[in-house]
């Protein structure tokens, strides 16, 4: 009888979070803008121990993006579990060639169309994963479900 | 020939959005706490105007909930096709016993037990969406891809 969260969410390594990481190909980035929260899903790719994405120039993501703390979310699931992956970092826009031309070789998938766009890597601080088994849920919903 | 995100991108209606959000289970919150954005996944569950959502008692997610702007973000997508839905609103603690009530009444798909959890409304001041085609990358990217 599961009777608490922590029966039942597996923490995942670092490993196990760079891998989930690489799997996927759409993430959510959050951006705080003078309190304000931001939220937006961004296709991206792993390099080393970077997050790689695009902005369009003069977008609002490349304005939110400029040398700001930033929150990036990635999840994976199906019918029998559910993960997700949680970094926490620095964003900064890539600016040198040198650099541009690393980031292009890349095998970033993007969702859209883009012919011009400006990279972006966040630079993580923190990292963190949790993974745990979908199950039905336990008696209290049943109850609270029959009585209503 | 595509050449800019205007040309690919459906701005969603209100309503479409609306229908978004009460198709899915799995959401992404945003909170700033002190600067720091945070994200996280949660399932949730659409009442008229609102969002609903769920928290452990004491969790960080129940800490960074209460009485905050919060920004909330949905996705689906096939390989055709990519749509995304952001919210930004107040969230807001769910304290009398008949508005839990009718909360618990509510068909919240919850992917991860819980015997004991708040509820957590968000009551939106702005919602946004949009959806587009997925497709391959223009000549720029081949290009680049090709020269490495």
């Amino acid at each position: 009888m599961v009777t608490s969260h922590d029966d039942v969410i597996t923490v995942l390594s670092e490993d196990q979070c760079w891998d989930l990481l690489a799997r996927g190909e759409l993430g959510h980035l959050a951006v705080s803008a003078q309190g304000q929260p931001e939220i937006l899903p961004v296709n991206y790719v792993v390099d080393g121990p970077r997050i790689l994405f695009r902005t369009a120039p003069g977008s609002k993501l490349s304005q939110l993006t400029a040398n700001r703390r930033v929150a990036f979310e990635v999840d994976e699931h199906d019918d029998s579990f559910a993960a997700s992956v949680v970094v926490k970092g620095n964003a900064r826009r890539i600016e040198l060639q040198r650099e541009i031309d690393e980031a292009d070789a890349l095998m970033l998938v993007s969702w859209i169309p883009t012919l011009k766009y400006r990279w972006v890597s966040i630079s993580p601080t923190m990292i963190s994963g949790r993974r745990f088994a979908r199950s039905p849920e336990p008696d209290r919903y049943v109850a609270s479900a029959d009585d209503s």
